[in-house]
């Protein structure tokens, strides 16, 4: 089958949708798990699929420092090599060049953080900024395993994103700083564009879609003018990028100023954004996927999500399992959520499990989690379809009666 | 249903039976992975059926300490806690106790390794080893967990066995170390005795069956003297514990000596025991029930087990993934292994995984071993109604032709 996006039905900014890819459809707007070294992690891929996964987002930076995509493509790509039948999308690379090539300060993010180009203090102990070096070639990094170098242009993301296989591939592009000035933004989005052209210029004959991405950081006449460049070249699909904003307002502007001037007939990705009011508000907007690792990683912590209203709930939507009140509980997260772990296993046993380091509550949280969000993904479909999207998220992030 | 051993076959000194516990039938000879604490490492139990697990031993002693015993009793006991639905056994709580108690040397074992009584040096920087205290009341010890001290009895050990509600529980003893000389070894057994009374006054009406355990070192006159002192008392099953001897020749003494002394109508536990050679052993001479930490830990450390005869092989019949041969190879680690990792991954992404630390590889690894080991079980019990052990046996170690 090939690639296209099929519009079931459009009210407002907001659309349901239908991507169809070579390894079958996702039902939009959807939630992808990241699945960053060919796995998502403590999960099988029937497990992914219990949890109602249609797609998930594999990370080129990771996957082409190890195993290499070489590798992965002599083993039949990503979808055999990882035994993930569904869509996949992959990134560019770019983001973690960026953000985890050695001598880059850690806690970026895709809203705040710290990006090169910014005018923030660095953090003391870091390494020199300057060993990540951004040409009009490409990126040149440190690898964070061993601190070879590499060098990453559009060429080369394409061809490793080729290698790899996945339905869904991104063009090369600079993920710039909330906190960069608007001149080094202005001067990274040329390039951006003049990379995107490599990009459309490197990529062969392969049954894959290739994202454009949407930069231009919080400026809209940045980002009006990356539309304008963007939208006529023959993308078949486009992600909204880079920065974002200082905060979830910004963002939401962004996306206010970016999502309107996208053709209809085309997918749109928000790139690493999982949050459950950012999945709503891009929702709202006529964002038809998203990306980030908060669900899996957020299990690992033993953080799992509760509903709004929920008792004890943390500001970002989550119990946090090694909490003393949870040890003799003997109920489920939620009595009426239908996971494997909800169906079967207690709080106090889940906690016992974190407490002691297992294995098993890594994969146990992660299931809830992931079959939290996509549930409520789902949930949004069949609102969107009932014509009631804005009484859903009311009703959602409404006190528990 | 009540607690019975049903024997289906006896040829020689081997024999095919039948464990019928509360939780379900236990078909032997087989072998019981351990989840320590309350999860087989890396497996839920849907995963630990479809690698043939029958049933499974949990360890007192972790469970004791963390989460409690009277957690797990309040939560419904260990199978409900954890969702195991099939037989479960634990042991008394009093190796661990004395191998894991703060105080104590690492590196212990089942045969060989350095435990109280011992003549053997102690090694550079251990804490006192004083920190255990052996009485005749039972073990005073220090958890490994916060340093707290807890007095270990038989009394207690059956109480906290009780609250678990295993379906096999066993007796509280001292395992003595290889290395003891015969004067403590035979102090420890009198004690060990003593202790065997004590279990047997304190232990409640439950369904649980109680198996006495059997030590005695590498004495044939203590082994013995244990049999006649402990086969006339009312255990439901009879372990063979403590010091199986310096070599795997002198365990295979132990079992020399003791099996043939046990009734015919009650089951055999061989405690601690899983190397492919020590199964067969086992086997040959009587014994119904295995337990070890080998298939699962091995697995968590990248080796996964090989049939004999397969190039590469480890002496402990294993290849280690990590091993840059698999780097770039396109097929399972045993094509004819029915397990799903091997149903599914290349050995290529396997070596991947475990590269990147991911805990996917635990789950596949653990899988296949836990898979390979009970197909062996199962072949052996086949075997032995088909009257065709040794055959068996020999061609399992034969060179692959």
């Amino acid at each position: 089958m090939s690639f296209r996006y099929e519009l079931v039905q459009q009210r407002g900014r907001t659309r349901r949708g239908r991507i169809h890819t070579p390894h079958g459809i996702i039902e939009t707007p959807e939630f992808l798990p990241v699945g960053t070294q060919a796995t998502v992690k403590a999960l099988t891929p029937p497990q992914l699929r219990e949890c109602g996964v249609q797609g998930l987002l594999a990370n080129t930076y990771h996957l082409y420092l190890r195993p290499g995509s070489e590798l992965v493509e002599k083993m039949g790509g990503l979808h055999r090599f990882m035994q993930w039948p569904g869509p996949i999308m992959t990134d560019s690379g770019g983001f973690q060049a960026f953000s985890l090539g050695a001598g880059r300060e850690h806690g970026v993010g895709k809203i705040g953080g710290v990006f090169p180009g910014s005018n923030a203090k660095k953090p003391r102990g870091a390494v020199l900024p300057n060993m990540v070096k951004i040409s009009e070639e490409g990126v040149r990094f440190r690898s964070h395993l061993d601190g070879s170098s590499h060098l990453l242009t559009p060429e080369s993301s394409i061809r490793i994103q080729e290698e790899l296989g996945a339905d869904m591939i991104l063009a090369f592009d600079e993920c710039t700083s909330p906190l960069a000035d608007k001149a080094y933004t202005e001067n990274s989005l040329e390039r951006t564009h003049r990379w995107a052209l490599r990009c459309l210029e490197a990529r062969r004959d392969t049954p894959q879609a290739l994202y454009g991405i949407l930069q231009g950081g919080a400026y809209p006449d940045l980002r009006q003018r990356t539309l304008d460049f963007m939208v006529p070249l023959p993308w078949q699909g486009f992600a909204v990028g880079g920065s974002l904003g200082k905060t979830k307002e910004e963002m939401h502007q962004v996306l206010d100023w970016t999502v309107p001037g996208l053709p209809d007939d085309k997918p749109r990705h928000l790139l690493g954004i999982g949050e459950f009011e950012d999945l709503f508000e891009g929702v709202a907007r006529g964002i038809d996927t998203f990306d980030c690792v908060i669900p899996t990683r957020f299990a690992r912590n033993g953080h799992v999500f509760v509903k709004p209203g929920t008792p004890g709930r943390s500001p970002r939507g989550t119990w946090n399992l090694l909490n003393a009140r949870f040890r003799d509980l003997d109920q489920p997260i939620q009595s009426d959520c239908a996971c494997y772990a909800c169906q079967n296993f207690s709080l106090a046993y889940l906690r016992h499990l974190h407490k002691a380091d297992e294995i098993l509550a890594y994969t146990l949280g992660s299931m809830h989690n992931l079959h939290f969000l996509l549930t409520l993904m789902g949930d949004m479909r069949q609102a969107l379809e009932e014509d009631r999207f804005e009484t859903f998220r009311q009703s959602f992030f409404a006190p528990a009666s």
